[in-house]
């Protein structure tokens, strides 16, 4: 490789252990949280036929599937999203299936979108959906669960809006907004959070709808009383524990995509800027329109990179610093040996323990090593602790250190971590 | 989608809920153990320019690449390994690293090899790798791990072999084989665990070597012993926690790969019989032809999907049956609330427990969904265990059932699972 060609991809991303970590602390918290819901993993591979997964999503997404001939001449493409590879395993395997059947996905999807801030063309993907059931109560437990999860990973302050389609739909109709122009009214009103209501009027104008129109339906929007249906489903929300002050009714909520049918909802973290960290809702048709077997759907998508940036600002990682991890240093070629059995031992009661993997190297330079990998603990074993059976201990975020016997060493490190 | 385009491309696979859940046990073992061990976890993008990716494995590899164009005409390929990424790693972010830098990788590559029983086109690399030092310890460090890793997965009857490249350069030498010849006979003595020594010795003839020059390889092969460096590297594994009766020296020993140094090693399970599950070695010279950053390195691959099977083999995968999980079934409409309120109630408690997603449905059918997802209890709340806040709580394994307080499940359950 010539030097400057050392690049990735605009859009891909390395990432090197500090975050790698953070990512797979997160993604730990979000599995445990699927798991504990009652949420089954699936995976579908990255690469499949084009014909199964393109107009699905739309001309202007198909645009920004990945797409290539394989060395067969196959016309194939890269996973783009989950619910389509989904539709097709729920088609496939639908007796080997349970019915309900509530299914987790956190794999990589590629998008060839403009890289921009905040926009990359491969991210992890989290979806939990549940599948075979029309019941609030369906809804109910996916709301719970999304907010289970923001719980699980350390934040207080954050609500769940959530709202009916049919009454946007309703209040549209009613408004007199023919029905050709619903879907691209929603998506101006999806805009009501980051947009006046003036400049939203005036987009809705724009797509030919009368000032009297948008009027009428601005005046209802806010008087307007969550439907039946809903009030089980918030209600159901929150006997499943989610508190009444985390959710809240907003019959403005309109969420971009077309395939929803009643319920949406959305996680908004307070003083956390870049928008929702969670969306979904009911979506009873698509599962039938992509795979021609009909079945009923509710679920959601976590915004993985914006949770991520979320806890960042928030400071909900663990500190660096990690709590019980071990450096044993090797004082000279001679007493390798030595600091050899203190790692296996130290491993053998599950503490995080690493040999220095070198010999002749000074105990200096060992010790920056420890910290430039926020390893907590160094321990030193010189000609005279391997004479008398002991160990320095050094906790490198004090700078303490003390002599300890070689059999207390487990116990003492043990203890430090709980 | 048609029904008979519903299908995924040869030598890709879906995972199911139970299979998905097996693999994610496994690497939560693996990734726990590299982590013991001062592994890092590293990520690198699916999709790299084809400059970095090609011409690195050799002319047969780079034909089993994934390549294509992107949106912006760029040529670009699919993760083929994890050792070519990494290098470049190393090389664009050499200052940030630590030095010795751990690492290890777990993701998905893509080879478009002819699919074959227990060959695919899509499967979980594991690597761990240990960078920037020469000595033995480094050697003996991932020797350790490996050895570990096999342990905490539940194997007993195992043995790792051990040799050290150089013997078998050295008695090649000896034995007056041309060196242009070396590692194309490399590549039929490592064939020796699968084939006779006359059938090996038919395939060296055919390369060009003589039987003279074969019959004193051979001969001397059996009587090696093994050099100071890989006796050091033996004697440290030992002193990392190796059993003795694990660790076998093997002269003829090969491995594939032709970038291997000086020591390589492999992991058999005994009375498994598709072959190594985990192999690896010294490669001091490849990172520094891959990237321009000289770099010693040595570490290994761990076989994933073999390693799945040899789990299988020998039933190490826990139950299917979930220890504590809970169906909290529905008993009427009217009942709804009393069943949310109690599965809230557990998972605030972690246990694993999920609401039937319907009403109206009979509780034989809600018994039924149960057992087939392998829910260990069931919980039913009827008109008089409402009215007395106690619940029936069904052993689903054994058939048991009880009625039980409201206010003592949470503990019955916690001890259940103890």
């Amino acid at each position: 490789m010539d030097k400057q060609k050392l690049q990735t991809l605009k859009g891909f991303r390395d990432f090197l252990p500090a975050e790698a970590k953070k990512r797979q602390y997160t993604i730990d918290i979000i599995r445990r949280t699927f798991e504990t819901c009652g949420f089954e993993p699936l995976e579908t591979p990255a690469i499949e036929y084009q014909e199964v997964l393109l107009g699905k999503y739309g001309e202007e997404a198909d645009k920004l599937v990945y797409q290539f001939e394989d060395l067969g001449g196959r016309p194939v493409a890269l996973r783009y999203d989950q619910t389509v590879p989904t539709a097709r395993v729920l088609a496939m395997y639908n007796q080997q299936l349970p019915t309900p059947f509530r299914r987790y996905q956190i794999q990589t999807v590629w998008r060839a979108e403009k890289p921009q801030s905040g926009r990359f063309r491969e991210f992890l993907q989290c979806d939990a959906d549940l599948y075979g059931s029309a019941s609030p109560l369906a809804d109910a437990e996916v709301i719970a669960l999304s907010n289970l999860l923001y719980k699980n990973l350390g934040f207080s302050k954050y609500k769940i809006f959530i709202n009916d389609r049919n009454i946007l739909f309703k209040l549209m109709a009613s408004a007199g907004i023919p029905e050709a122009l619903h879907f691209r009214a929603i998506i101006e009103i999806d805009k009501l959070d980051r947009k006046s209501i003036d400049e939203v009027s005036e987009s809705l104008k724009t797509i030919g709808i009368s000032q009297e129109n948008i009027d009428h339906l601005f005046h209802h929007l806010d008087e307007e009383q969550s439907p039946d249906n809903l009030k089980k489903v918030i209600e159901y929300s929150q006997k499943l524990g989610v508190e009444e002050d985390k959710l809240h009714f907003q019959a403005r909520l309109a969420r971009g995509l077309d395939y929803y049918t009643s319920t949406i909802f959305e996680i908004k973290i307070d003083e956390y800027k870049a928008g929702s960290v969670l969306g979904g809702g009911r979506y009873d048709k698509l599962i039938g329109k992509l795979s021609g077997v009909d079945m009923s759907a509710t679920g959601f998508a976590l915004g993985f990179d914006r949770t991520i940036e979320a806890m960042e600002q928030f400071k909900l990682f663990p500190p660096i610093q990690q709590r019980n991890s071990v450096l044993v240093s090797v004082f000279s070629p001679e007493l390798s040996d030595e600091s050899a059995l203190v790692v296996a031992n130290l491993r053998e009661n599950n503490i995080s323990a690493e040999l220095y993997p070198d010999e002749g190297i000074k105990l200096d330079k060992q010790l920056k090593y420890a910290d430039k990998k926020g390893i907590k603990w160094l321990v030193v074993i010189g000609p005279e602790e391997a004479e008398k059976n002991s160990v320095i201990l050094k906790d490198l975020e004090t700078g303490r250190q003390e002599d300890i016997k070689l059999e207390d060493l487990v116990n003492k490190l043990m203890k430090s971590s709980q």
